[in-house]
């Protein structure tokens, strides 16, 4: 996507002398626009659970790097198979709900499976990277083009009047390599020329709506509004949502989906109002060993000092505000599972597909 | 309530040499206890307005001061009760959805009905106001007692375990002149040591709950954890959460219940997994003149800016942070209403009652 009119992924290689990969070190969104650079295994695994980069498909394309400079870090040692073996446990550690960070660590141990000199390891790890940096996009752009045809639909039958859509979270092209999971109908109905616009959740506690969606859609000059976390409920009572679209961290195989907290109480008040409620989703990101996702999803505890302080701008500087009394603890739940009976649809890059096993495992079986 | 040792109201009479109100600004809570004295019509309209008392039951007490200042002001004026008149509709304009703030106007105006010298009305509206308040103060305590009762019965279900209640937004002794509605049976189950636990829903964008809520139950030592509004339903999905218990700004007479916005997320999470979501509020906030809560009860639209900015301490100091993007703009509304099908029982001063007409019309016709 572009910022200010220059062309950028979320990740990319970069280093003149020694190989190094850069990302938008998205903490600063979106009142500073900073680049960091990672070197060592240290600081991937900081930059994934401290969330300089987040969302599940690119927590996992992170990781594929982060295994591979892990992997030069390692270089010519006789014990390469199982010092690469204790980076990947480091690095799996750092965030424990999406799957994805699992699936990309595996998928690069995989591809050394049948190399034997390290050299060839080395290229063929970072072929690895590459090549799901490149999937990724490819699939973000599948999952537009499905979800276009739903946006499409519901403009059809408001006759071109406005669609409204409302998102949590970010899972936009921040939140992958490049145009996103849930933003990439949105762009794809807007670029189409479809009015629509965007309910923007602000996705307490860390505010990844009214930080990193906001400003993705002001960049693309999308109509949008922010609104607080408790406010779809009522502007689904009132008939000003068409359709929810929020991204995905982890599904089951019966397609119980575990996204940003908050999404539940959304899916519910969707139910109620009779409103579709899609999940858009890369494949990579429905962890099939798992059934009930309620019992057997991993939901990441944070810091609470996540909730008691809000970070923004004050007079032109970044500044952290206390929002209760100093003594009251506060707990932090990353994300919660949102059981299947309430999702309308999973958008992924090999189609739509209604949330329950059957259907979920022809999918993988399918070449599209 | 106390603070510090010493016992306040939200709302007393004040002054020597003029009559005064004074109030806590709650708009300092919880890092700074501001006392605000009111001594104008202005100063009473802008109070509600701007939010310095806020709370369906202190509104209209409030209100009922406000009222008398009027009459004050008016003085011994041959148009009086149009002044006076005059004087309601201005501060019945202040904020919408709370019935109580009309109800409160109401009962002023009726009780000056037969009176025709300035002095005697001057002397009914002071009476009156006084009367509001203290009955708005025993009205707390039987909501308290039998409120009480309901989590009696859950820790006696749970043999004496850790009772852990939600509750949204501020519906403490700080909505009220004392006591509270929603808090009422939380500060008497933990007076008579009831093992109990709250989580405190932030509730944005305004953080009545992180700052009004843990700063009371902090004073009274009552045993809390902040959270997000999004979090709820994870809670209560892995039965974390034992009973739901929110405030009301305006019901219905079939039991549509307003409450600050979010509430309704709440109350389908906890339909959801089963979980009571009781509603705490006085008889007056009932408004037997609507029956469809979503379709009739106006709800407010703040200022935008009340999303975007969030105010909290930093360095010592009230600051107030940016967190969109400077032109993203955002919709601030501040209540939705929950359908009566989702609310186990409102807990009234007239005792607990199904949330349906039948029970309702019957609660005002009894005299208890």
């Amino acid at each position: 996507m572009k910022v200010e009119g220059k062309h950028y992924r979320t990740i990319w290689e970069a280093g003149s002398g020694g190989f190094a990969i850069e990302i938008i070190d998205q903490r600063y969104l979106p009142h500073d626009f900073v680049i960091e650079r990672l070197i060592t295994l240290d600081n991937f695994c900081s930059a994934i659970s401290d969330m300089h980069v987040r969302g599940a498909p690119l927590i996992g394309i992170t990781a594929a790097y982060g295994i591979y400079i892990a992997a030069l870090e390692i270089g010519n040692n006789p014990h390469f198979d199982d010092a690469l073996l204790n980076a990947s446990h480091s690095i799996c550690k750092t965030r424990p709900t999406a799957v994805n960070l699992e699936w990309a660590v595996n998928k690069m141990l995989q591809s050394i499976h049948d190399e034997f000199s390290v050299d060839k390891k080395l290229s063929a790890l970072l072929n690895t990277a590459r090549r799901l940096a490149d999937e990724d996009i490819a699939n973000c752009i599948s999952i537009g083009n499905h979800g276009f045809k739903i946006i499409e639909e519901i403009s059809k039958s408001k006759f071109g009047q406005q669609v409204n859509i409302l998102t949590h979270c970010n899972a936009g092209w921040l939140a992958t390599v490049d145009y996103g999971t849930a933003t990439a109908p949105i762009y794809k109905a807007f670029d189409n020329g479809i009015p629509i616009h965007i309910w923007v959740d602000e996705t307490r506690p860390r505010n990844q709506g009214a930080r990193l969606t906001a400003w993705e859609l002001n960049s693309h000059g999308i109509p949008h509004t922010v609104i607080v976390d408790n406010a779809g409920g009522h502007l689904m009572q009132h008939g000003m949502v068409d359709m929810v679209i929020v991204g995905c961290d982890r599904a089951t195989r019966q397609g119980d989906v575990a996204n940003k907290i908050g999404t539940y109480l959304k899916a519910l008040a969707a139910k109620d109002c009779d409103i579709p409620f899609y999940v858009a989703l890369p494949t990579s990101t429905i962890d099939l060993n798992l059934t009930d996702g309620i019992a057997e999803i991993p939901i990441e505890q944070r810091n609470g000092d996540e909730v008691r302080y809000v970070e923004g701008l004050s007079d032109g500087k970044i500044r952290e505000v206390l929002i209760p009394p100093e003594s009251s603890p506060a707990a932090n739940y990353g994300f919660d599972v949102t059981p299947a009976r309430l999702i309308t649809g999973l958008i992924t890059e090999k189609g739509i597909c209604n949330p329950c096993e059957e259907e979920i495992v022809k999918l993988f079986q399918s070449n599209k």
